[in-house]
């Protein structure tokens, strides 16, 4: 049934395959007056766009998004708005070799068991080109959050590699191929991942997303938690396998003294916790605190090594990907995940005033 | 603004408070023609039940839970079913220590903030109270499924403890009162946790669901995505920080060649997977093999030790909880955790049904 | 699927059957800190209740309302507010009649063929038993939208009878038993319905319900607007078969020239209309306007005089009322109108706040 | 909030304005394996179209739909379907007349005051122009409800003239410009609105939609009955003031013994209705027989009379139309009604077969 819109009251409903004519998105339910132009989504498109590093597929795809309603002299008016982005380098020449057989790892099997027919083509609708649009409507939702609110997000893992962090600096993830925020780790990464990449292998990865600025208050108890909307956000992502908030799956071996964050008075009458494992979502409600998530994406399914599959007939089948892929889909992810969360809050913020005002 | 309620087209929306007169809830859009009775509900709701030993709170609650409409002659007629649960121990003589003051941990502070006003009686709404409808809620939604789907929950870790998976035996898990699948674990997990409880602390857990006969086909890309949907649900459990599906965030650390499950036709012309590191889950979309998700539950908020929180008033107050509690609220999150994979999985049956017929 | 939920924001989910125990209903997404107690929604409770004159139904039902939570202190949390009413007067000993036969005009038929099964008793869940549940809150929307929007309603038609216009007075509606503005008609109507009742049949009506006070601007183009949710408000309140706002069919004999409303400037450098041909929606948008609605009734199913139907057999059958019924289901149609005017402003209330602030 | 989708299981959601670039539309939740090409939507689309007699507005489009998602190889596949159509007769050059003053009828005031913003350039978003989307999407929905399922619309109403019933020929309706049914009261009505046209002014009409083939049980008790559904979706559509179903208003003048369908065993071991008073809806359920809605909508409100209106500014204004209109828009309602008829229908057959089977 439909289920290819996010968000309740901003909401946006993604369509488009990895190989048709073009990608395109809806986006509901948007504030009126704001200043937008299509400049202000190109940008985080830009950082999400492939082929900027020899660690990312190599299409080609400049990912110019057009604005086609719901902007009025430069402003939003409250209506629709419709976005929409050629497909330039599909490149669907040859897809005999994958047409009838399901690929390891990929979602070609489950796609032909659920409907009876799939878009082989770049793996169709469950192509992470679809993502493309998610970073266009986050970029809106970012515009809705105002300037008080910064979304951030960078690559703490990769592999079996991690980021230290006390060498973290978010100045840094602007400065490497892999949004890393340890200039040194992301100097021992490029080889790394050369290696995997000349081995025909792929490696996974981990993404942190932090949000600062979220006033305290937003999520919606007990089935639309700040937390658990963020969970189906990240999850949805494409090879998202894990998703965590604050101290995550850490928590769970800790003590309750050391696992909640305590309280004392800040200088302005208010409240300041002490740390922050609980990653700024208490009881499913943002507390003022820097909302933290997590989350991990498996290795590329794509890779160049034979892989035993199996084609619609039934016949197994030795399965090598010769074309061009991410040896670690986790980077591109890295802005992807950023704008899930931007999604998250903008539409939490408006559900939130929607109720109290 | 409405979030008390989960799922589509079978859709359950659950209201109360700890220490209100009753818990209920409201199950929407449940097919005709199910045999159902109170019975049948019961069961699950006796696994959850508080104080069967004393690793868990010693609230006495016989969570009789009556069915109020939607079911005729004994079978479900189509039309909605009321069910609700009298609060029998509510103890709300004294609240007077933690009516003006935020306690760490909990969602004190941020219902207030959210809210201006909130039940402080057992943490109110956001009392884990509330989960007892997400279990009698789950006991319809298993009678949807029907006999050829099965769910079972473990907990597979408790504080610095583990299970040793190559002595997994399901017949372990109602044996002790951990739901431990590892019956040498669970022995020593009485002697621990009784460390933990008499020093006045708690552990957080991790708790493993695993559906088995779930048909291939469920799940919706890419919004409503099976995993994004789990994800969403066991994160709206009460103290749950993170959830991860198959290998989750292991996955991360993992090569393309290990990651990713192989196939081979099998015995009946179809596909056998030769491994599940994707748990069930590609693309969004069940593989047919056995759906596994895994969720970390925080320690238990309330603890003997003194911690540092605030009152209302702005001021540093020390707080210790002196009540009953438990000191693993994992424990109880197995039956809650296995009640939202069948919730779940029940919604996406009637979806897929109602795409694909 | 489901489908006994109304509203987004401000959402009410009604569980229960004309002879079960119970009947209830979960309001979700109230905004918090508002003053609330049961008196508050059973006065208009008591205003549909039956039996009240020789023109209703005899059924005796106090339908005493309970909050069962939501509510602390006398003022709502912004958590779910659970409502019950027991069933007192269901007198379900004898249905033997019409268990298993589909009597003309009702439902019996339809929920047959559509579930296969179904509650015979006193209709089930077709019963216009469920309304008191809109009623009860519609109570609780009436307080979200606050003294400033007064919400009436009145029967403007009764079989072939109608009011005369000119002698409209809003305190007439009280002082009869068919919630008439015009009191020179009620007597007229009193006689009228005296014969239709002694010859054993029915009529339908006409109920007109004037919200005033609505600020301009609520309502959401192009599938949320504010006539398009009065229209499914209105026509899912049993036995309406028409909806109109404003002018409505009339308007389909008039020119331009006399169909639209004229604007002069007002006092206070706004706008003011200088007829109300709209009913005060433009564009699916509230005006500031009264905003008009308008329902037909069918007449009460259930009459004396023999009418062919049809048994589940399929078999002929000559089928006779001898119940307690009301001749006329429109006079207790008029609160349950008004609680469905009141429950669409306040969500549309939330919803507009949610975009615009 | 995010209101420009329609539909549960089958959801369409528009985009765009009048003057904009384009206007589209993603249609979620469309089966699988059903074949559909874009002149399977332009069939309808050209019913619609503009300019094509002198009776409705010269605005020049061709109105060519593209489909950009969701079929593959002539197939729907599942995922969602984006519909795209240009606008090429835009004219925006001179709007000055109307930039900063609200016209009576139309949305301009509401629009601006609910947004503090409004594209006035031929209306915007409030356009008429915005049911070519749903024209397109509804030629989708009849391919989900098959050749089966026949969806006739006409008008049987314009200004002061009506049809006469017994001359009611559904091949008349494609032979005259109005979509009328009497093949004599077209001729008539043509020269009566050419006198309307040359007077400057326009007139309302009603219109009136059959379905025949709907399958017994579609409707889903209590908020999501079929004709409360239709309600909602009739009343959507630009100037519409008025639905019914069935004898609708005419019901309420109605004794009980002349409402209400008798029934009799048909030929097949079934129910045969007697007559069709109901228009194929039981208690929010269809039964089988022909599903009649009717919608009455309001006269033009752009005409050549001089009528008063006021400035943004606050300025009395007086307005006259001086660009190309409809003399009556309700012609054009007719394949715009027939569409959202089909997207009822086929949004129920599915949510139907999620809950039934």
């Amino acid at each position: 049934m439909a289920s290819n819109g996010f968000g309740q009251t901003f909401r946006f409903t993604t369509w488009g395959e990895s190989h048709g004519p073009a990608i395109g998105c809806v986006v509901d339910g948007c504030p009126p007056g704001i200043a937008l132009a299509e400049e202000d989504l190109q940008i985080w498109l830009d950082k999400r766009r492939p082929g900027q590093s020899r660690f990312t597929t190599q299409r080609r795809e400049p990912d110019s998004v057009r604005i086609l309603s719901g902007v009025f002299e430069g402003q939003t008016t409250g209506t629709p708005i419709g976005l929409v982005i050629e497909n330039v380098d599909q490149r669907s020449r040859d897809y005999s070799k994958i047409a009838d057989r399901f690929r390891p790892g990929h979602a070609d099997y489950t796609y032909w068991k659920k409907y009876g027919i799939r878009d082989y083509r770049g793996g169709g609708r469950s192509s992470a080109r679809e993502t493309a649009m998610r970073v266009a409507a986050g970029g809106i939702a970012r515009k809705v959050l105002g300037d008080g609110v910064s979304i951030r997000g960078a690559l703490v893992r990769i592999g079996e590699k991690r980021v230290d962090r006390t060498r973290w600096d978010w100045d840094a993830v602007g400065a490497n191929p892999f949004f890393c925020p340890d200039a040194a780790a992301a100097e021992e990464w490029a080889d790394y991942l050369d290696a995997v990449r000349k081995a025909g292998s792929s490696v996974g990865a981990v993404i942190e997303i932090v949000a600062e600025g979220v006033p305290a208050g937003l999520g919606e108890p007990v089935y639309g938690k700040l937390d658990g909307d963020l969970a189906a956000a990240m999850m949805s992502i494409n090879a998202v396998k894990g998703v965590e908030i604050g101290d995550g799956f850490a928590s769970a071996a800790k003590r309750g003294e050391d696992a909640h964050d305590e309280m004392a008075p800040d200088d302005d009458g208010g409240v300041a916790f002490l740390s922050n494992n609980a990653g700024g979502v208490l009881g499913g409600i943002s507390s003022g605190q820097p909302v933290v998530a997590r989350f991990a994406v498996k290795p590329t399914s794509s890779i160049l090594l034979p892989r035993r599959g199996v084609t619609e007939a039934g016949e197994a089948v030795e399965i090598v990907t010769t074309g061009r892929h991410d040896p670690c889909v986790g980077i591109r992810a890295v802005p992807v995940g950023e704008a899930m969360m931007a999604l998250v809050l903008a539409d939490h913020l408006l559900r939130h005033r929607a109720q109290n005002g």
